[in-house]
């Protein structure tokens, strides 16, 4: 048996989120299916986080043991063929028995996308949110110098209470218009249950002027008596890259 | 009752084309239920042309006359707020009462669109057509050569009875490799039915050396007696834009 490397792009619309579940379409069920098929046997595929139901990602990495005579190309290949169209994998190389797509994992990016055109968008629909006003930067960009750094991010997730620590570190907000977009990149050392979602609605919220930057603060500094602002929509939400050392 | 002109963008995917049906899921059809409950009474949106099932388009024109109230930018907004989200109005201006948005027409622009990555591409899958093999550029500009100008393009449609006349001029073929992707952009003052993808399809087969641009001329020559090449799948191609005086 080796261990397998995998980077992986999906269109999450389709699917109830990464994390394998009786009955339900998730992007790991799909991947072990695959996997077991072409193996002859049960494969556990290990993803680097969990992405929620209907969020994409560019490059999510995962890793799987395999007992395989296949070139990796060959894997990613054979994987292809049998995936559905909203799921590919890019790469496939075989990896040290000890890495583990999750515990390795020492930096995530994401991207969050909205479009705030007059018109709606047609082609990028399932990719972006629309809004339907346009915030403005500079409140936004002072709010989010506030949530960089290292913070107990519990106001920023769901589920707190499963979490053993709720501190995590984002070390990068930029926030850019581009045409009828704006694109948000988090990066950081982890990302909680739906904190992107959550950081990206309380900007949203601060650049539509219905939360100050201040207020931003005071919710990070009480983390037991203060609300951020509301979770942004799954579709606009993407995992670009994880790092690992 | 006033003349609007119309652009329009679409996602083919889910349609079974432009053209109004009995039964069937139509762009024509989903614009007029929606002027009509918008009026009050039966409109008739007129196409610049009829885009086949799975064809998409970012600029499609028509025009309609309305009985309406309505600021131009109003109709606008209430299309958009009752359209399917696969189907954009950009714009919407008053038109003069003898605009006629496909007699009218004096060219159009088309785009297509093959993927060649040795990945499938899982975002615009909907948009472009995977070739399982990388085409040759120098063959296929010669035949393109070829194809422009004034020619009986009888051989390059479906259904050449059904038209008085299969003559088009073609003045325009651009063909651009960027990235894991080839654009085909082609420009005329008409294109037949299926004309656009079975030069695309031609295309395909002289750049991967089944075809040579000598036999792309004498089925040019000979439209009784040659076959074009297939027919490229719909998904890859786009109405991009339509031309008036």
């Amino acid at each position: 048996m080796k261990n397998y490397k995998f980077l992986i792009e999906y269109d999450g619309s389709r699917y109830y989120g990464w994390q394998r579940l009786p009955e339900k379409n998730t992007i790991q069920g799909k991947l072990e299916n695959v996997l077991t098929g072409m193996c002859g046997r049960e494969v556990e595929v290990i993803g680097a986080g969990r992405t929620d139901g209907g969020v994409h990602a560019k490059g999510m990495v995962a890793n799987a043991f395999l007992e395989t005579e296949r070139f990796p190309e060959e894997i990613r290949d054979y994987m292809n063929a049998y995936l559905p169209e909203d799921i590919a994998v890019r790469e496939v190389r075989e990896a040290s028995p000890r890495f583990h797509a999750r515990y390795n994992a020492i930096g995530k990016t994401y991207q969050y996308t909205c479009h705030v055109g007059k018109v709606k968008s047609v082609f990028d629909r399932k990719y972006c949110t629309r809004l339907e006003e346009t915030p403005d930067l500079e409140p936004m960009l002072e709010a989010a110098k506030l949530l960089k750094g290292q913070h107990d991010f519990r106001n920023f997730c769901v589920n707190p209470r499963m979490k053993k620590s709720t501190v995590r570190t984002v070390d990068r907000i930029d926030i850019t218009y581009k045409g009828d977009y704006i694109h948000f990149l988090f990066h950081g050392n982890g990302f909680l249950q739906n904190m992107v979602r959550i950081m990206v609605g309380t900007l949203l919220e601060v650049g539509c002027g219905r939360m100050t930057a201040e207020q931003v603060r005071t919710v990070l500094e009480n983390p037991d008596r203060q609300k951020a602002g509301p979770t942004a929509l799954a579709k606009g939400l993407c995992l670009v890259s994880v790092d690992y050392d």
